[in-house]
C-alpha cells in the first residue's frame, strides 16, 4: 500500500501496452496495410516565398501507375473563419492553405500539390513531372527582421505595427497583446537593483521518432475512414470535418500507436490529401512523411526574441517585472506567445508586471506545439534574468526563488488567480535536495564546471472533454475503453485509477484506446490533461459500477439497496456481516440481475485547477577548448499533485529534461541566405541521445491539486521549461559568460571564450 | 409514416453495412492480413471410425517451412464436465476432442494434428508427412443400425437401449425423454380416423458460402486475439476459455463479416487449433477450411427416423398425437431432437399427445444448429400425416389447421403455455391468400401439377443478454457499438429501434459490431434473438438517453426536470411552450452540461414472449418421366410480431424457404459402404439456384409480442420448417404418391413412379 492509503496509486505495475510495445506487435501508423492500398507523396515548394502562377499537373497524371493528383483547388474554398477546434489551429482558410498552398507558397517546404500511385516510387517520381510556374519574392526567417517596416510581407491582411498599434500598413505582426498588473514603473523605483536583458531562441523541432502518416479510404457512400498516428482522434475528426466540409458523422478516425508527439500530432497535414486522394480514385491511400518533410513541414517550436527587466530590493524581494515578447509564428498567424507570457512570470509573486506579447509570421514553417508551449523561451529569459540578480544582491537563488515563489491566492500577470499549487514545495525540495547540498569542484582537467539552477511553470489543462466505456467480464476483470491516445503511459495511469477506484489490481483492467464512433467526445493527449481528466473520467465510471453493484448486491442479497456499503474494495450489508463480497465476488454471481454489467460516463471538469512548477539543477563541464559542455548531474523536481505511476511520472519528467537540453545546448533550424533549412535530418539537426547524457534524477513533489479526485496534477510538460536557462547559469557559472542566445553550442559557446579571453 | 404511429419501424432504408458490402470493402474472416502470419492446415481421419494408436509428427515438423505441429496432446485433457455455454456446445471434453481427436477418430474428416507452415502449400504438403497408425474399426452412419444391438459402439459411457432405459450394456443412445400430455390412449379411442406413419430424414448442411475461418494471435503475456466468422464472438470466446483452460478476460474475439452462418458457425472447430499453433511459433495463424472440410468435419443437421401417429374425429378435431423419434447427434452426444419435439405437434392444440425422443451417435460429424434445429424433420412427418388425415375426413387442410390450431392459454406438450401468438392469423392469412385461392392446372406438357400446405412452429429465444453502447456526435447522430454479429440485416433493424425510440432517421445511427472487449456481454446470434434482445437493449439505451437529454434540456431552459417531456420526437418543457427541440437540437447546444452524450446499456429480457408460426403454400410440377420436381409458386406467411424492416423480414423468410425446399428435393449427405460422404462438395451437394426457383411470395402477419416494447418477435428460423413437408404433400397432390423419405430428389421421385404405375 502507497503512503496515501492507495493500494493502486503510487505503484509501479508494467505498463499494459508493453509487452506488444517491446515484441514489436504494437500496430503505427505506418504499419497499416489496405486491400488495394495507393501510397501518396507530396509536391512541396523549393521557395521560401513564391506566387504559385500556375500548376500543370498532366505529365504526373499521365505516369504510368499514377492513380490521381490533387491540389489545393480541390480543397473546398473555406471562408476565413476562425475554427472552433480550440488553441492550437486557429484560422481555418490558413489551415486549409497549410495542407495545400493556395496561391502562395509560404516557406520552402509548403504542400503544393499530391499525387496517389500503385507505389511510394513511382509517386515520388511523379512529382517531378508537376510543373509548377513560381514568381519569387524576398523572404524574412526571423523574427525581428520579419518585424522591421521593410520587411518582405506573408500577409496581405495583418496591420499591426511594432508598438502593437494597429495601422493602415500591412505587416508581418499577427497579433499583440499586453497583461498589466500593479504599476511597473512603481515597482521599479522601489527597486535596489534592475536588471534588463535581451535573449533569442532559435526554432526547434519536437524530433518524435515517427514521421507523421495517414491512411484516407473513403468509400462509395461518403464515408471517410483515417487512421493515423495522432494525439487527438477527436481533434483530426473535427479538422477534417471544417478542411474537408463534411460532417463529423463522415468520418471516423482510428488512431494507430504514436511514436512520439509531444504537440506536434495534433494539427493534420497528410490526413487532407490521402482523404482527397482516396475520394478521387475510390481507394484507400497511404501517405507518410520522410525525416525532411516532418523538419521542414511540420509545426517546430518558434524561434522568439525577448526582452525582460526585473527589479528587486536588496533583501531580495522582486518587486517588478516587464517583458517583451516576439515570438515567430511561422508561415500563418498562431505562435505559442501567449501562453509564454502566461508562463513568464509565474514562479514568482510580483506585484508590478506588464507583459507585451507579438506574434510575427516569418517564412518558415507554422510553428505548433512543443511540450509546455512557449514557456521554456520565456523562462529561458527570466530564470537568467534572476540568477543574474541573485548574484548581484548575493542571495542564494533558490532561498530567492521560495522567498518570492508563487503560492495560492497570488494573482498571475494574465488573470487568474493560484488556487493551491507546489511552486514553495518543489523548490524547498530542489534546495534540500543531495543533489543542490552536494559541492561541486573542477576536475582539473582544463576544463571548468558550474551549477545552475532554474523553475518554471506551465498551466495544465485541468478539464477538457473525456469519455470512458467499461464491460465487465464474468471474471471481475474490466475492459475499458478510451478515447484519449496514449502518449506516454496513460493507458495504465487512467486504469490505475479505475482500479483503484473500485478495488482491483492494475492488470485487472485491459485498457483499449480506440476508434471516434467507439467512444465519446475526448479531446486531445496534450494540455498536460490526460491522466488528469480522462482519469477524472475513469474514478467517476468507477462510481457508478460501485452504484450499479449495490444494486445487484442488494437483490442478490435480498436485502434494501440502502443497507449495502461499499469500502476498501468491498461490499457489505450494514444489517447483515455475513452478506459481503468484494467487487469480483459480486460480478461473479450478479449476472443474473440485470444482464451483463456495462457503463459508459464522460466528464468535463470545470478546469478550476492549479499548474505544475519545476525546479531543476544542473551541473556542467565546459570544454575551453572546445566549446563543447557536457552535463554532468541533473535533477529535476517538479509537483505531480499524486503520483499515479511514478515510474512514468519520473519518465515525463526525465524526457522533458532531455527535449530540454537538447533545445538548450544544440537544437536550432540552420537556415541559409536562400532561405532553406540547411540541416533538415537527425544527422545534421543535433538531438541529445543517451551517450550524450547521465541518468536524470528526478524527486517527485506531492501537493494534491484539489480539483481532482486522486489529486493528479499534469506532469508532462513543465519539465521541458527550466533546462535551456538552467543550463545558462551552470555555464556562467563554470565560465563566467552568461548566454543570452540559444543554442548553447560549442561553436557559439567556443567563440564566446575566444572574445571573453581576447 | 408505417401503419402503427412508427415513423422509422416497418420502413425499408438501405441498411447500413450495404455500401461496403456490395463494393467488396466489407472484411470478412479470411481478408485479415498479419505480420509474420503463418498458414495452417488440419490432418484428418479417412476412415469413420478408428482407433489412434500414434501420431509421429517429426517428419511433418522437419518440412522446411514447417514452424509447429499439434495434436490432442497439446490442448489442455479437459475434466468430463458439461460446459456452461448454452445448448449447442455440451460436453466439454468431447468439445475438445471434436476439435482434435485424442485416442479415437469417430468420423471421416475428424481432425487429429494441424501444422502451422509459411504458406498454405507447405502446410498441406506437411499434412502428407504427419504418420498416424490407425486401428480401423466398424462404423455406423445410419440412426436406425446405429440403435441396433449389434452396431458399432462409438463411446464407452452411453447406456441407454432402444425402450429408452438405462441398462449396463454401452449403446449409441446417448439420451432418451419423453413429455406426455393427457391420455393418449383414450385419445386415439376417441378418434374416427388414426394415421400411423414413419418417415426419414438425410444428413443435410447449411451450406453457408463462406468455410470457416480463424486468424489466432498468442502474444508473449498469454493474451489470445482470435480474428473469426461467427455468429457469436462472446460464444467463441467462452468455448476458446473452457478448451484452452485460461481466463475469459485473456481472450479478445474480433468478429469480421460473416458469409453465412444459418446455426454453424457458434461452434469452434479451427480457432482452438490456431491458437495453439500461434502459442508455438509466436506468429499470428491463419487457418480456413476447404468446401469439403466444411462438409465433412463442421456440424450439419441430423439424419433421423420419426414415427408419428395422430387421432382426428370426422368433423375435424385433433384427438391425439404421438411421436418416435430418433434423431443422429453424429460423432458427440447432442442431436436436436429436444428441440424437433419441442416443435412437431405445436401448431396443434392437441390435448392428448405423447413424445418419445432419442439422441443417437453415428459415425458422422457433429450435427450443431441449422436454422430452427429439429423442427423441419419433426415437421415433415406430423405435417405429412396431418395432409393424410385431412384428405381421409375431407376436410381443406388450413380450415382443419385453423380449427386445431394453437393459441393463447394452450399448452405444449413439453410444458409451457402459449402467450399471445399468431398461429391461427398465420393460417387465416394463407387460406385468404391470392395463392391459396387462385386455382391450379396441368398444363398439359405430361407433367403433373400439385398444390401442398404445411405449418411450422419455431420457439425464438425472446430472452438472453444484449448490450448497446452508443456515443453521440455534436451533430446529434449516433454512434451504435453492439456485440450482436449481423447475420442477416440486425445492424439495421437494431439501429432503426434506437432511431425510433429518440425520433432519429435509421441513417441517422452508425451501428458497429465491436469485439468482445468493446462491450457488454453479448450471447450469440442464434434463435432468432438479435432484432428482439439487440433490440430491445437498443430501445432501454434509447430511453436512458431521453434522460439523459431531459436533464441537459432542464440545465440548458434552466427549468425543472419533471417539466420536461419527451415525445414524437421533440423534448419540451410543459410550463414555457417556446422552450423546445428535437433531439439533435438539445444535443448540439448539451454538450456544455455534463460533456459528451454517452451510454451504454445491458438487457436480459426474461424470455417469456411467444414463439414463430407459419403456414406455406407450394404449388410443384413433376416430371414423370424424370422424377424431377419443378416449384412453380411458392407463397411463405408467417408472424413477424413486428416486421421492423420488412424487406429483411421477407428476406429471411425467403432464404428459409429457398433452404427448406433444398432440403426437401434435392440435399443429403450420400455415404459409400465405407463410411464416406462421396458428394462433399457444390457440384455433388444439389443446393437450390436461383435457376431452380420461383420468386418466393411473402405475406407477413403482424400479431406483436408482448414481451417486447415494439412487438418483435423473431423470424430467422421458422420459415424453413413448413416446406419439405408442404413439398411432400404438393407432390403427393400431383402424383398420387406420399413421399416419406427426403430428399424427394428426382432418382426417388422416378423409382416410386415406376413402382406405382408397375
Amino acid at each position: 500500500m502507497s503512503q496515501n492509503g492507495h493500494k493502486v496509486i503510487g505503484t509501479r505495475p508494467i505498463r499494459h501496452d508493453g509487452v506488444d510495445k517491446v515484441t514489436g506487435r504494437a500496430i503505427y501508423g505506418a504499419d497499416i496495410q489496405l486491400t488495394g492500398l495507393l501510397f501518396g507523396a507530396i509536391k512541396r515548394s523549393p521557395h521560401p516565398h513564391a506566387k504559385i502562377k500556375n500548376i500543370d499537373t498532366t505529365r504526373a497524371a499521365a505516369h504510368p501507375g499514377v492513380k490521381a493528383v490533387v491540389t489545393a483547388k480541390d480543397l473546398p474554398q473555406i471562408e476565413d473563419k476562425i475554427a472552433d477546434l480550440g488553441e492550437s489551429v486557429g484560422n481555418l482558410r490558413e489551415m486549409s492553405n497549410n495542407v495545400l498552398a493556395y496561391d502562395k507558397a509560404l516557406y520552402k517546404g509548403h504542400a503544393v500539390a499530391g499525387v496517389a500511385a500503385v507505389n511510394l516510387h513511382v509517386a515520388q517520381e511523379a512529382l517531378e513531372l508537376i510543373d509548377i510556374e513560381y514568381e519569387l519574392l524576398p523572404h524574412v526567417t526571423n523574427v525581428l527582421e520579419a518585424m522591421e517596416d521593410s520587411a518582405p510581407i506573408l500577409h496581405e491582411h495583418l496591420k499591426t505595427n511594432s508598438m502593437g498599434e494597429e495601422t493602415d500598413k500591412i505587416s508581418n505582426i499577427a497579433s499583440h497583446f499586453q497583461h498589466k498588473m500593479g504599476d511597473p514603473e512603481s515597482g521599479f523605483s522601489d527597486a535596489d537593483i534592475v536588471v534588463e536583458r535581451e535573449f533569442t531562441t532559435q526554432t526547434v523541432h519536437q524530433g518524435y521518432i515517427e514521421p507523421h502518416n495517414a491512411t484516407a479510404l473513403w468509400n462509395e457512400e461518403g464515408q471517410l475512414t483515417v487512421w493515423t498516428s495522432t494525439q487527438g482522434a477527436f481533434s483530426v475528426r473535427d479538422q477534417l470535418a471544417e478542411i474537408l466540409e463534411i460532417p463529423v458523422s463522415k468520418i471516423k478516425i482510428v488512431p494507430l500507436e504514436i511514436g512520439g508527439g509531444f504537440g506536434g500530432k495534433i494539427s493534420v497535414y497528410v490526413d487532407p490529401v490521402a482523404a482527397l486522394l482516396s475520394k478521387k480514385t475510390g481507394r484507400p491511400v497511404k501517405m507518410t512523411m520522410g525525416r525532411d518533410e516532418v523538419f521542414e513541414a511540420t509545426g517546430p517550436t518558434p524561434g522568439s526574441y525577448l526582452k525582460v527587466r526585473m527589479g528587486a530590493t536588496k533583501d531580495g524581494r522582486l518587486t517588478a517585472a516587464t517583458a517583451y515578447m516576439a515570438y515567430e509564428a511561422g508561415a500563418y498567424p498562431g505562435s505559442p506567445v501567449g501562453a509564454g507570457a502566461g508562463c513568464i512570470f509565474t514562479p514568482y509573486d510580483i506585484p508590478n508586471v506588464q507583459i507585451d506579447g507579438y506574434d510575427v509570421c516569418v517564412n518558415k514553417p507554422k510553428t505548433n506545439a512543443y511540450r509546455a508551449p512557449g514557456a521554456t523561451n520565456a523562462a529561458f529569459a527570466t530564470e537568467s534574468v534572476v540568477d543574474e540578480i541573485c548574484e548581484k544582491i548575493g542571495k542564494d537563488p533558490l532561498e530567492f526563488r521560495i522567498k518570492n515563489g508563487a503560492k495560492e491566492g497570488a494573482r498571475r500577470a494574465d488573470g487568474p488567480v493560484h488556487p493551491r499549487i507546489g511552486c514553495i514545495e518543489t523548490t524547498e525540495a530542489a534546495l534540500s535536495s543531495n543533489h543542490y547540498q552536494s559541492s561541486l569542484e573542477n576536475s582539473g582537467n582544463g576544463k571548468v564546471r558550474g551549477r545552475g539552477v532554474a523553475s518554471g511553470y506551465w498551466f495544465n489543462l485541468n478539464g477538457g472533454r473525456s469519455a470512458i466505456s467499461v464491460s465487465i467480464n464474468p471474471d471481475g476483470t474490466i475492459n475499458m475503453l478510451e478515447g484519449s491516445t496514449d502518449i506516454g503511459g496513460s493507458r495504465s495511469s487512467i486504469a490505475m485509477q479505475l482500479a483503484e477506484t473500485i478495488g482491483l489490481e492494475a492488470t485487472d483492467i485491459k485498457p483499449y484506446v480506440v476508434d471516434t464512433d467507439s467512444i465519446g467526445y475526448t479531446d486531445v493527449t496534450g494540455g498536460s490533461r490526460t491522466t488528469f481528466g480522462t482519469g477524472y473520467a475513469a474514478h467517476e465510471t468507477g462510481k457508478a459500477l460501485i452504484q450499479e453493484l449495490k444494486s445487484r448486491a442488494s437483490k442478490l442479497w435480498e436485502v434494501p439497496i440502502d443497507s449495502v456499503q461499499f469500502s476498501d474494495g468491498v461490499f457489505s450489508c450494514s444489517n447483515d456481516s455475513e452478506k459481503k463480497g468484494t467487487f469480483k465476488e459480486i460480478v461473479s454471481q450478479a449476472g443474473e440481475f440485470g444482464g451483463p454489467v456495462v457503463a459508459q460516463v464522460s466528464t468535463q471538469p470545470d478546469g478550476s485547477g492549479g499548474g505544475a512548477f519545476a525546479t531543476h539543477i544542473v551541473d556542467v563541464e565546459v570544454d575551453t577548448e572546445t566549446g563543447k559542455v557536457d552535463v554532468l548531474r541533473y535533477t529535476a523536481v517538479q509537483d505531480a499533485g499524486t503520483a499515479i505511476h511514478p515510474s512514468y511520472v519520473e519518465g515525463q519528467m526525465q524526457g522533458g529534461v532531455v527535449q530540454g537540453i537538447g533545445w538548450g545546448l544544440n537544437e536550432e533550424y540552420i537556415y541559409n541566405d536562400a532561405g532553406n533549412m540547411t540541416n533538415a535530418s537527425f544527422l545534421d539537426y543535433r538531438m541529445p541521445t543517451s551517450l550524450d547524457l547521465p541518468m536524470i534524477e528526478t524527486i517527485i513533489v506531492e501537493v494534491p491539486n484539489e480539483s481532482h479526485p486522486y489529486g493528479v496534477r499534469g506532469v508532462g510538460e513543465v519539465p521541458i521549461v527550466p533546462p535551456p536557462a538552467a543550463l545558462a547559469n551552470a555555464i556562467y557559472n563554470a565560465t563566467g559568460i552568461r548566454f543570452r542566445d540559444l543554442p548553447m553550442s560549442p561553436p557559439r559557446v567556443q567563440q564566446a571564450l575566444v572574445e571573453n579571453n581576447g
